[in-house]
């Protein structure tokens, strides 16, 4: 793309065409100021195939914000719609609409809530709550989800991977596999789920993490041709890096060549004064190379170099690894906790696009429209009763158990705060039979997730650092039960209605089916 | 992200670090500026799981070129280069480097050939060639498979799904499922692969297409709360584009209010001269709903109105509702080949992410280094045969038999031609006891598939617009035989080498064996 046409593919016209129309058609309707809240949730866990999330962790609201700040209908925006022509060749935006475009077209009239990034998040639960004139919130509709639906399932992935990874050190690599610049995104994701570092240099430096990497097999290459082989790149390598000096060691053959060579050149290091870092695999059975590399370096005295695994990457894949070595090490008189304990994943396409489940299924569902100074709620009904959304303004709160456990989401009405109640009931969202009650006895704290963020435009959010938004997701991990955790066939949350939510969606399911409302 | 941190996020950062470490291997050993040629290629085609492409659509080049017009190293990026520290926390990039980069820091010296966009590409076969400095070349290989990577990607799932559906019109609808900004390449690349038009408003401006798109089931429920229901709510469309009115008919029941409804609407707008559009369906069994709604519509009188049918499409899901449509349709008195000529396709998270399969495995692999003015061949070697890159350059050729179909792509060393060959011989890549020998009276074409697309900087690609690349994309699959085509288990195309290639391999690899290059 030319710089030039960048504030048009990136601005306000990051949307889908009929929020637009949608937009114009409340303009004619009178309808473009009235008050509207619409609640964004994703509708289910990632499920990878063969593997599923049992939670979620929240991401990209900040960059959501800074989009919002700046996203306006400009000159060139206007002008552009002014010349869209329908059908029949007239044009398709009125100049009374367009002039509304261009004094009141953006989002300093929203008014938002949300829940803060890196907090684990559920199915059905709103994670972002929008208020605004009718027209700008639907324009918000699709860069909303955009900025949301990726950042959140990326920064699932990477938790996952961690969880696998037993918290070894993690490293996001996919910046060659990803969607264009949305490897920028998915690389931020990534750090808040889970991933300690990226490869990719620009997006580290704006997010304040040193970028990490080594060499790739066209470096040995390039000293093969020179004819100086392997180890003469080795060299090189530690010549000019000294004190960082990884090496990876399967351009030619890894056991044969490559873990020799560097043995040797570690050697020359260590006789200098330095401290070598460690090796990298990237291809045949890491398992089994991991464990006889391991072999050769603490023969050498590098029992604390570090050992990178790369390749096709992810949670199962690092769960087999640990698995085999767990198995096999001992056979070669390798201490298997000790080898697991100097692993480093590097993990490229898989983390990037969510391989299995490439992309959440967030929605942004209008709840509620004020008229005559009333908030009513707003209803769809739909074939599948799961896709019936959770109607009217809503507050959303997490319930903890005795052991500090979390139990439940649970969503209210707004005017109802659970930590009054002597007794919660958590009704099942759609099944009228299956309910809970808790005593308050059995509940150690009940904590409301959202928190303002927008004000009529006037940013609430103290947008978190990464490192806080980490302390979060793992504050938040520790108080889930393992079952829920496990990266296979995981334990169901519960997300529950309380009564008066429950019975205002039965009552409203209730008259769209006498078609009263249709 | 903040406005004022893309131009690092970006830039030339938009690299991993690898590259900028190796680059300053490079400037320490002298090799920097070394002449070096790296072949850029996909290693085998998209699978997604129950069914695989026979064939890729190439897309992607523009913007990279784009990209690489604009990036280059500012101070911004040489003071973060200059705060990067290692393990000791030292400086890891000297200031003579860093000097280096600030003067000859972009892509002014680089050279390319490529393949145009919008043509069928196959496996193993050097899409993009890359000659300049070893250190720049090397820089440039993750945002070159940034950029060509995810846009083949999506031009070959576009391609997919228009060929399942049969040519009918396609829609791109994927902005809210995509990476983030990723979604402006995606649609580009829809557009090239097979997409008509795309919902995404700004990149239809940019690429000169009108994007397109009606409402959301969103404005049906605001006027439902109002009261006035779903009949006021396509009321007041109809109002506001009589010309343009295609109806979502699926908010509170498809058969029994929706359709009734629009038709209800569209009587009025016959009546006042205007020609409705059509209905999208969004839910449900749409092959059976479109036969219903077709009866319906058909019995009005609208039988010419446009069915659009939208909700988890992919190519398999068309193929099975057209299949459905032509056993179900006669059922009901309806024209089956009538209805499925009548069908638009809305396709989002399936063709954004390319489902099942969501990253091509493109690689940059270092082919061959100057060496006292002499090109040398570079090699890697690897446990899979099938991973060893073919060395040196070559010269990328297309065949077509006497019924000008394409029978293989050929790879040859770069002083060969193929056209001045009597008889050409086709080398499996790998197995070396399969091989065919043409005679040059059964080619009836032999077309050499690189162009020059840099040279040392200056763009010498004449960048043809979307249609001509549809074009292209349209003329290259006419001249496949059915068997690439279709969707499930597509016969494999040949990629063979030349003889001579095919020695220079064998030799290189024997070499290697032999451990005279390690």
């Amino acid at each position: 793309m030319k710089p030039s046409d960048r504030p048009t593919a990136e601005g306000i016209l990051f949307t889908d065409q009929y929020q637009l129309t949608m937009a114009q058609l409340y303009f004619r309707t009178g309808l473009h100021e009235r008050p509207a809240q619409f609640d964004h949730f994703f509708r289910s866990y990632p499920d990878y195939g063969l593997h599923q999330a049992g939670f979620c962790v929240n991401a990209g609201l900040e960059w959501l914000l800074d989009w919002m700040q700046e996203a306006h209908f400009r000159e060139e925006d206007i002008a552009f719609l002014r010349g869209q022509t329908g059908a029949t060749g007239e044009r398709l935006f009125g100049d009374d609409f367009l002039q509304w475009l261009r004094t009141s077209g953006d989002f300093r009239a929203i008014t938002m809530r949300a829940v803060p990034e890196g907090r684990v998040v559920h199915p059905n639960v709103p994670l972002t709550v929008v208020r605004g004139p009718l027209a700008l919130a639907q324009i918000l509709e699709t860069p909303l989800l955009n900025h949301l639906n990726y950042q959140t399932l990326i920064a699932t992935k990477a938790a996952r991977i961690r969880e696998s990874g037993q918290g070894q050190l993690l490293m996001e690599f996919g910046l060659r596999r990803a969607q264009g610049k949305g490897a920028n995104a998915g690389a931020r994701a990534a750090l808040i789920g889970g991933a300690d570092f990226s490869s990719n240099a620009g997006i580290s430096h704006v997010l304040g993490y040193p970028p990490k990497g080594t060499h790739a097999h066209s470096m040995i290459q390039a000293f093969m041709v020179l004819g100086e082989g392997e180890l003469g790149a080795f060299r090189a390598y530690a010549d000019v890096y000294p004190d960082d000096c990884l090496l990876l060691v399967d351009t030619i053959d890894t056991l044969q060549s490559g873990v020799p060579n560097a043995i040797t050149v570690f050697e020359e290091l260590r006789r200098k004064g330095h401290k070598p870092v460690g090796i990298r695999l990237d291809s045949g059975d890491l398992a089994y190379l991991g464990i006889q590399a391991a072999r050769m370096l603490n023969q050498a005295g590098f029992s604390d170099t570090r050992i990178v695994l790369s390749n096709q990457l992810d949670e199962l894949v690092i769960w087999q690894i640990i698995t085999q070595i767990q198995e096999e090490a001992p056979r070669y008189g390798i201490d298997a906790d000790h080898l697991i304990g100097r692993l480093v994943y590097g993990v490229g396409t898989r983390l990037i696009t969510s391989e299995g489940h490439s992309a959440l299924d967030g929605v942004y569902k209008l709840v509620a429209v004020q008229d005559q100074g009333e908030w009513v709620p707003a209803f769809k009904v739909s074939e599948a009763r799961s896709k019936v959304p959770n109607p009217a303004d809503k507050g959303v709160w997490r319930l903890y158990d005795r052991r500090d456990k979390a139990v439940a989401d649970l969503l209210s009405l707004a005017d109802e705060d659970p930590r009054e109640m002597d007794r919660v009931v958590l009704h099942h969202p759609t099944e009228h039979t299956k309910y809970q009650t808790l005593k308050r006895e059995e509940i150690s704290e009940i904590e409301p997730l959202l928190v303002d963020v927008l004000s009529e435009g006037r940013v609430l959010y103290d947008a978190p650092s990464i490192h806080k938004m980490r302390q979060r997701r793992e504050a938040d991990l520790e108080r889930l039960y393992p079952g829920v955790r496990r990266i296979m066939n995981p334990h169901i949350y519960h997300v529950s209605l309380t009564e008066r939510l429950w019975n205002l969606k039965e009552e409203l399911i209730h008259t769209a089916r006498e078609g009263r409302l249709s």
